[in-house]
């Protein structure tokens, strides 16, 4: 509690132009102002998101700016009028809040919380619509409203979950996105039922949460669709039954996968964020009642399309942002499900590295043989 | 009963090649073999997909053919092995068959059942893949099963809903597409709950119905767009609350309705047709939850197209095929609920004609001041 209402130095990987390697630099970070909490982060993976918003693609991308949002730290200090957690607290940062306040928490339809999302879209914070990181008086943007390739971050209450201490948290980092998403896919915005196929379209991190949420809610055959021939293996553990390479065919791959399934599939989800794969993924699902479910982001100004007759004969085509999960009511509970053994996290960590090391981590994913790198962040 | 086992000579619309006026032609029926039934047409009313293919834009079209599929009449005789009509039966043939046994009608997901529609697909009966219509021992190709511009038609049994023999004929034709299409499209698709905000793009019958769908399910606001804004007196009628012209705008008509609604309407229905409505009827719905469903039928080879954001925050994309109904069970109840008053359908005939006019009303089914004309196919 030593930094209480103290600016802290600590280091953070700083993106600083889009596309070049991040900078392991002394960042200043301001004390928590009324509804925020600054967090200790202890350890943080690597998302696909983190890598697009660097690469420039991203048109919302600003710069400088401090990425991440997959981690898991301790409350360091609280501001004015947070009542919800307190220092020592162990939390997941999670980037979409839930206020419980605003018309779309209030809905009961949506996980999308609108309290923030003005100020954590343009990388600063609600009160005062400024940043809380700087590098010698610079101000360095937000990302996502979580930042957590630093040692610490300053993030609104409305945006963390506090969590079971017992969870260890290097692992259940992973909870503030991918495994969420996959799982919520399944779970909150498809609704799968027991006895039905199953089409999984890329098997990364998010695709095989997919196939494990799937497996839990007793799918029959869950069919893993990837370019890459080995992700098969480890995609068995997950509940992939069968597996369709599209190099392996000449026919249009949705083609394949309704060959193979007298009409096509009960479920599909894309976990890529290629909007091809995305039609694909509509037009392989059955003719009536089939639903397709778009979790990969596509890059920016790219669009998804298809015949109408595809839905008037009865497809439905949705998406979904964190799996539905409304993140500080329900990201404890997925700890617990990890604690009971209910749910995996650990078999996702490929990897395990410091944030020293980040840029090498980023490498990584580009390649293809990693699942999730997690960062010791003080190390 | 006279006619039972016997080919029947009588009138009908033939439309001999795309685009050129149909003919009133003596043609011969044969009698229903097994599994059919032989129906005496006394009304049928036309539709947008009648039209369509005779234009020659359906590239399933096939000539010469029986247009028709929204009519009512009685059954003159029945083939082998037909247990639930017998002759004097009142019935409206139903395009989309119920056969309660395939893999659709037993999955109570879809009223798509699939008994028969390798054959009506292809202008033929099921049993011997002929037609039972022939001018002068040429035949003459059925169209979706129904063939109604004809004073006798055959159809398949699954394809039958017998109905409460006080019903009106020259109004309950109607209950065979556009009418329940619009209904279903609201109670059945999209089920659209009490307060909700709902937009209706197009006004025609079908965009009619879809509004008092939405009025009897307790919708708070029914937003009606039309570009004809004669449309709204009438459609104030079917429970249209407020009525937007795109031409009286500069802005995409999504942005139109965004503005109106605080973010957008809880469910749209696109009644037209036209692949850019479809897209504007998505994006017009609200973030989190607002679903859009494709009522109109595109034209062939037509795409819709949207940003895959616009479904990852939240927005389903449906469409709906005789808006969800199962024709054999559900119309002799939509007829009950006619005869009870509590669904319209005399509103939406604006024009009664012969079937010797038929050629005249689809005319004025182009001239657009008309919404649902009925034909008298025995004078
Ligand atoms: N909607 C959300 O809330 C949300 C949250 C997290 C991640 N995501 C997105 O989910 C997607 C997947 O994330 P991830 O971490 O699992 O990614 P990943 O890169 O680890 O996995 C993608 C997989 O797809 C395979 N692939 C690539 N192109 C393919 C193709 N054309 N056909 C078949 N397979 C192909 C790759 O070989 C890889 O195995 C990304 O787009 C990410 O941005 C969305
Ligand atoms: N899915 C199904 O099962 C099913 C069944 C029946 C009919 N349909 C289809 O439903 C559609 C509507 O049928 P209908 O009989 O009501 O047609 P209609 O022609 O009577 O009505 C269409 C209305 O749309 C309006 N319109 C045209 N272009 C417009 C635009 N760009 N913006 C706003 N309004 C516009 C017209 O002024 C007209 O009032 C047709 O495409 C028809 O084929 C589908
Ligand atoms: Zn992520
Ligand atoms: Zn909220
Ligand atoms: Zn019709
Ligand atoms: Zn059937």
């Amino acid at each position: 509690m030593a930094f209480e209402g103290q600016v802290i130095t600590c280091k953070a990987a700083v993106a600083y132009e889009p596309n070049k390697p991040l900078v392991i630099e002394d960042v200043q970070v301001a004390p928590p102002q009324a509804g925020e909490v600054r967090i200790k982060i202890l350890y943080t993976a690597l998302c696909h998101t983190d890598a697009y918003t660097w690469s420039g693609k991203d048109p919302e991308g600003l710069f400088p700016c401090i990425l991440g949002h997959e981690a898991a730290g301790i409350v360091e200090s609280v501001g004015e009028g947070v009542t919800e957690v307190q220092p020592g607290d162990h939390v997941i940062p999670c980037y979409q809040a839930e206020c419980k306040e605003c018309k779309f928490c209030k809905s009961g339809k949506t996980n999308l919380c609108g309290k923030v999302r003005a100020a954590t879209g343009v990388g600063v914070m609600m009160s005062d619509r400024k940043s809380r990181f700087s590098v010698n008086g610079t101000p360095i943007y937000h990302f996502m409203g979580t930042s957590t390739f630093s040692q610490y971050t300053v993030v609104h209450d409305v945006s963390v979950a506090k969590i079971d201490p017992k969870a260890p948290l290097e692992k259940v980092c992973l909870l503030g996105c991918g495994v969420p998403t996959g799982l919520g896919a399944v779970w909150n915005t498809a609704k799968v039922e027991a006895g039905s196929i199953v089409a999984v379209f890329g098997l990364g991190t998010v695709g095989l949460a997919v196939a494990e949420g799937a497996k839990t809610a007793g799918a029959s055959r869950i069919i893993g669709i990837d370019l890459d021939s080995k992700k098969f293996d480890i995609a068995k553990n997950f509940g992939v039954t069968e597996f369709v390479n599209p190099k392996d065919h000449d026919k249009p791959i949705q083609e394949v996968i309704v060959g193979l399934t007298d009409g096509g599939v009960d479920y599909s989800f894309e976990c890529i964020g290629n909007v091809s794969v995305m039609r694909a993924a509509l037009e392989c699902c059955h003719k009536g009642w089939g639903t397709s479910v778009i979790v990969g982001v596509a890059a920016s100004g790219q669009e998804i399309s298809t015949r109408p007759f595809q839905l008037v004969t009865g497809r439905v085509w949705k998406g979904t942002a964190f799996g539905g999960f409304k993140s500080r009511s329900q990201v404890p509970w997925l700890v617990e499900k990890y604690m009971k053994k209910e749910i995996k996290v650990d078999e996702y960590i490929s990897h395990n590295m410091t944030l020293g090391e980040i840029n090498k981590a980023f490498d990584l994913m580009h390649e293809g043989g990693c699942l999730r790198c997690v960062l010791d962040v003080h190390t």
